[in-house]
């Protein structure tokens, strides 16, 4: 590219890593760092982003998977440190975890964990529990593990086709990374069709303002980069509300999978990324970008 | 101070700068950028941050009082650029600036206004308002003046003093800034004392986890400056929660009020800034305790 040529870089007004992310990761660094006289692992991945698991493998931290633990096929020791992923796990492998006396530390995000206690608390109040989300996710996994009966739902649809009883009282919670969207269309529906169902908008701050900053910032570009890694739910609810918009949007998980040609001819690129993806990794596509490498 | 006796400087994990702060800001700029033909508003403080505001003044930006607009003492024409505040206003001053024909452009929160909308939802299905918050704060004054009929309650105190009639239900709703142990210790007192009262947690994630990463800081530093405006509700929660826990904590709103000697035989600064406190704020303060300035 001639430097005439070079695109503007515009960036979402709020990206990146979100604070629990910070969190985790700078406590398994802290860890990495200061427990040298033992092993340390992540229980699963410990935020969705591969360039963050990279990191700390290089570091000494190792992956100890959930299924692996829950079938007592692992290597723990008693002492070993285990850090909970930031989504949180499920109650049996928590429990699994205090019974084989390993030290842990829950990384899981303060977000994450009110939605526990608020499931616990309505299920005790006699509501039965509905939970808007991708039953897939680690994030829900772990969440619903701590009621007694819990029916998740995907969306408007998967609701409709579920059977309410209008003698009970239900509450319905949601995904901390859920789209905002999908989010107001189920309210809506249920406030136009039930009136025995309380919502509870659990969708963290964090998700809620890099959605509406992508969503503006989708407006004014003639490409939009949407950086995160390949599992990372908040990450494709991002390119999903900007492909809407401009239809020039592309999920990339770092400078390598940026295929240059679609910077032809293109004056401004905005940019965001998922609440995992780290900085630099948003700066070296910057930099190719601006040709400086 | 000499080289060797350099505090080391430990930010909060978040600080400074919130979503809707920036969002009140940029847009600001850029009407005062793009607007020369006609005159460019803010109704009232555009945030808490006497630097912001001073900076946004010298851009041509002037300050209209709510006062003034209310009682018509204002210079006010037809087609003249108005920016509603952060926190947004009262309902008879935005039915004021639709009446008198001026460009509208609110840069309320959206936190704030999600919080109007419940209020107003909850009226409508028959609840009872109690708002938990601060009743001479402008966003608490805008959000109230959406409903009918709304107890403001400042502490636990004053809902004891408040009397619950059993046969209504009731909907408390918090201010976006208030102190989350606040609301929990409120929480916890209406669960074991009341079944009519439903619990609507608005603190805005902003708050929140600048809240907790103080709470973390001040811990691990032997002093901490909080850095923000006057009038700054966040900056105010953020002091009183560090200095429950490291009695070295100090409210200052920039290096002017920075006084040397608490960084006598001091190793370790924390610092956070309160959502509308500018980063080259934040920066002088630290190049002054690193001795550069």
């Amino acid at each position: 590219m001639k430097s005439k040529d070079i695109p503007e870089i515009i960036r979402a007004k709020e990206m990146g890593f979100c604070f629990g992310v910070k969190g985790a990761v700078e406590l398994s660094e802290e860890l990495s760092e200061t427990r040298k006289d033992c092993k340390i692992y992540m229980l699963g991945m410990l935020v969705h982003n591969e360039h963050v698991i990279d990191k700390l493998k290089a570091q000494g931290v190792e992956i100890l998977e959930e299924e692996t633990l829950m079938e007592d096929r692992d290597n723990l020791q008693e002492g070993d440190v285990v850090i909970v992923r930031a989504h949180g796990t499920i109650k049996p492998l928590y429990d699994k975890l205090i019974e084989r006396r390993v030290e842990i530390h829950d990384a899981a995000c303060i977000f994450v964990s009110t939605i526990r206690k608020t499931l616990m608390e309505k299920e005790k109040e006699g509501y039965e529990i509905l939970f808007l989300g991708d039953i897939n996710h680690p994030e829900v996994k772990g969440i619903i593990s701590f009621g007694k009966k819990v029916q998740v739902i995907k969306d408007i649809d998967a609701l409709k086709a579920f059977e309410i009883n209008g003698n009970k009282r239900y509450a319905l919670l949601t995904q901390t990374t859920l789209n905002k969207n999908l989010f107001l269309e189920v309210k809506k529906y249920i406030e136009s069709t039930f009136d025995n169902i309380d919502i509870f908008d659990k969708i963290c701050g964090a998700t809620y303002v890099r959605q509406k900053a992508v969503e503006e910032l989708a407006h004014k570009v003639d490409i939009l980069l949407v950086v995160g890694g390949k599992n990372s739910s908040n990450t494709k609810k991002l390119y999903e509300i900007s492909k809407k918009i401009n239809l020039n949007t592309y999920l990339i998980q770092d400078e390598k999978t940026l295929d240059r040609s679609w910077l032809n001819g293109v004056k401004k690129v905005g940019i965001t990324a998922g609440a995992s993806t780290p900085e630099e990794v948003i700066e070296k596509i910057e930099n190719i970008i601006r040709g400086t490498i």
